[in-house]
């Protein structure tokens, strides 16, 4: 059972800001904003690297939290810049040769689309599409007939930023696990919003970002990678912290995810999104999705009963992320009047969600996304000011 | 003329602390500190992205700071998460393809030199070192005799982090501009302690961080790249702020430095780093050279008088970073032991500047870095408590 008075006073913004850009970037709860801000203060009392020094627990249970999180050891965690960096550093390095086909389906994230289409053109790889099926997700029944002998890689974006869908990711896991496919998971709008255990889902790699439902810092992601396969995979890049410097011809790698991380970071926003981690994990992952989720429907209904307005998320379950349109409103001028009423929401322009807009015909959308600490009476002021749009 | 009290009173630590980690990470001074944490504020006052959005003017500062300290045009610079980040979206992304050459002198920066390793095995590309002179700086002699048909490129560390070199950049920038090769610079520990003229240096590249000479925030760097090379490059990896999504075959990069950006970001690190190079301005980089230069040639006459100390700087011209070692003291030990009083140095083991400390025939060495805010009584102590040391 969700406390929503404790949730909502570690949010004191929520007073009188209604913030549903939470899949945008979510409000630090005080204790994650006080493990940043402390952090910092300790850097300006002795100096950066003496603070880096004097945290060394903190930053080592980073590590602890998100294998607790993830159901996994904290050598397959590394701290990353975000959650695009994350999934770049092992997108970009997986040992990927010219004809190997990668399997995608059309909700996948902007970004990690635009990487791939770099990628395929550098590697010459071949894209394949996974259809949607009559729910809008990715088509399981679909799969096997896709695959060709030199298909070696599944990318899912769980959430997609554009959409309520969630994507059914354990599915996609043993289908993977059955045909050997590589496997990589984005979670950057599903961590902190819903349990996810790498174990179950059978992935090689998933990466997420701080800001969103985890209710971290800003310039702050993770990445998990399985063991067994960091230890294979070279990074595109190395640096002090992921390679040690062994003669003029030679280095060594660092063992597990650490090969992918950077050795400067901001460790505030490390130690922060840890706590961050533990915060979410104190409330319980599986609370925090059976309220969102069911308050996401409910915001949905009430929206879809608005005249003029339609709400365009797919799925057959579906997440915290709100998408609608009002006929005669334009989304960056309703986001914008929503602002001056104290209700945030973010748009989804077109060319930000390119494949997934031309296959749903969809228009700019209007994004409500809700977290745990969001109230039935922030959601009333959201629904009658949409209702007041013109 | 530098005003110190106003200098030291905008940096409170140093009442109590005396910080000669400038080189590691400096402290920040007071305006910068609060442009970071005032942005943090105001991200959770108003959401992360809203205050993104409100802080528009003081992003775009960012870039012009640059500019007027590098003296470039905003749009050749882009914020990065880290110089070494900086350094590698550079390095990584030039048009080499195998039997290139590279030349680069043992003084280069530990990671620089891991990812030229790495890069010289993924593309079959060629290093050259360039011999020291009797200064113990590039061997500007030497350079044209080292050139091959193959020659393209050469890299220069301007400050090593080993040592208080400072580098003849103007120099080399005139050789590879007579030799039509491409020059990166490594600003690294230069940008903050002396002026930088990218125009007059003459290079391709320049890359930095923001939380050493700086003062800036940790996990921030910068990168600049002359316009003209930026628009011919494609980045090695790409996302929604580097290239804008088309059609499902087709992206385009975005102009200028801005295409070696991330979307995601630390805003309030990119807003107090622009902040930082205003203050630096404010002050003056030939102001802050012409003080921590001399400082410097103090320090280490005054720690050479010091019985079983041996000073370690290389160069005719040299940094505000002294190196040194004491005759069966652990660098370590006397880290600890320097820091129970008060006193923060760093130390550089001899495996993180390999190739240097083998042709200098280095131990591990203890090193002080100092900033304008230092004053002569911090060096006394400094120096008393080194003499202190066995």
């Amino acid at each position: 059972m969700i406390n929503l008075t404790a949730l909502r006073a570690d949010t004191p913004t929520c007073e009188t800001l209604a913030h549903f850009n939470n899949a945008g970037a979510s409000l630090m709860p005080n204790p994650v904003y006080a493990a940043m801000t402390d952090h910092q203060a300790l850097e300006q009392a002795v100096g950066g690297y003496e603070a880096q020094a004097d945290a060394a627990p903190a930053i080592a249970d980073f590590y602890a939290a998100f294998a607790d999180m993830l159901n996994c050891d904290p050598f397959e965690i590394a701290f990353m810049e975000s959650a695009t960096k994350a999934w770049d550093a092992v997108f970009y390095s997986l040992p990927l040769v010219a004809g190997d086909r990668v399997l995608v389906h059309r909700s996948t994230y902007s970004s990690n689309y635009l990487a791939l289409l770099q990628l395929a053109r550098r590697k010459g790889l071949g894209i394949d599409f996974v259809p949607s099926d009559a729910h809008g997700q990715i088509d399981l029944e679909s799969l096997p007939g896709l695959l060709t002998g030199r298909t070696k890689l599944i990318l899912l974006t769980h959430c997609p930023s554009q959409s309520g869908l969630i994507q059914p990711a354990e599915a996609v896991g043993r289908f993977a696990k059955d045909y050997g496919l590589l496997y990589l998971l984005d979670a950057c709008q599903s961590a902190g919003q819903m349990p996810l255990d790498v174990q179950a889902i059978g992935c090689d790699a998933l990466t997420g970002t701080g800001r969103k439902f985890l209710r971290g810092p800003r310039g702050t992601g993770f990445l998990y990678m399985r063991r067994d396969l960091a230890d294979r995979i070279e990074p595109t890049m190395v640096d002090l912290q992921s390679a040690e410097w062994l003669a003029q011809d030679r280095y060594i790698l660092a063992d597990g995810a650490r090969r992918f991380e950077a050795w400067e970071r901001n460790v505030a926003g490390q130690i922060a999104l840890g706590q961050a981690v533990r915060y979410a994990l104190d409330i319980g992952l599986d609370v925090i999705a059976g309220r969102v989720q069911p308050m996401a429907a409910e915001l949905r209904e009430a929206l879809a009963a608005v005249p003029d307005v339609t709400v365009h998320d797919p799925g057959q379950q579906r997440s915290a992320i709100v998408t609608f349109s009002k006929q005669g409103v334009n989304p960056a001028d309703a986001k914008r009047i929503l602002r001056d009423q104290q209700i945030n929401v973010s748009i989804v322009p077109r060319n930000w969600a390119l494949l997934d807009a031309e296959e749903r015909d969809l228009p700019d959308l209007i994004r409500a996304s809700l977290h745990a600490y969001n109230s039935e009476d922030e959601i009333t002021r959201l629904v009658s000011a949409v209702a007041g749009l013109s």
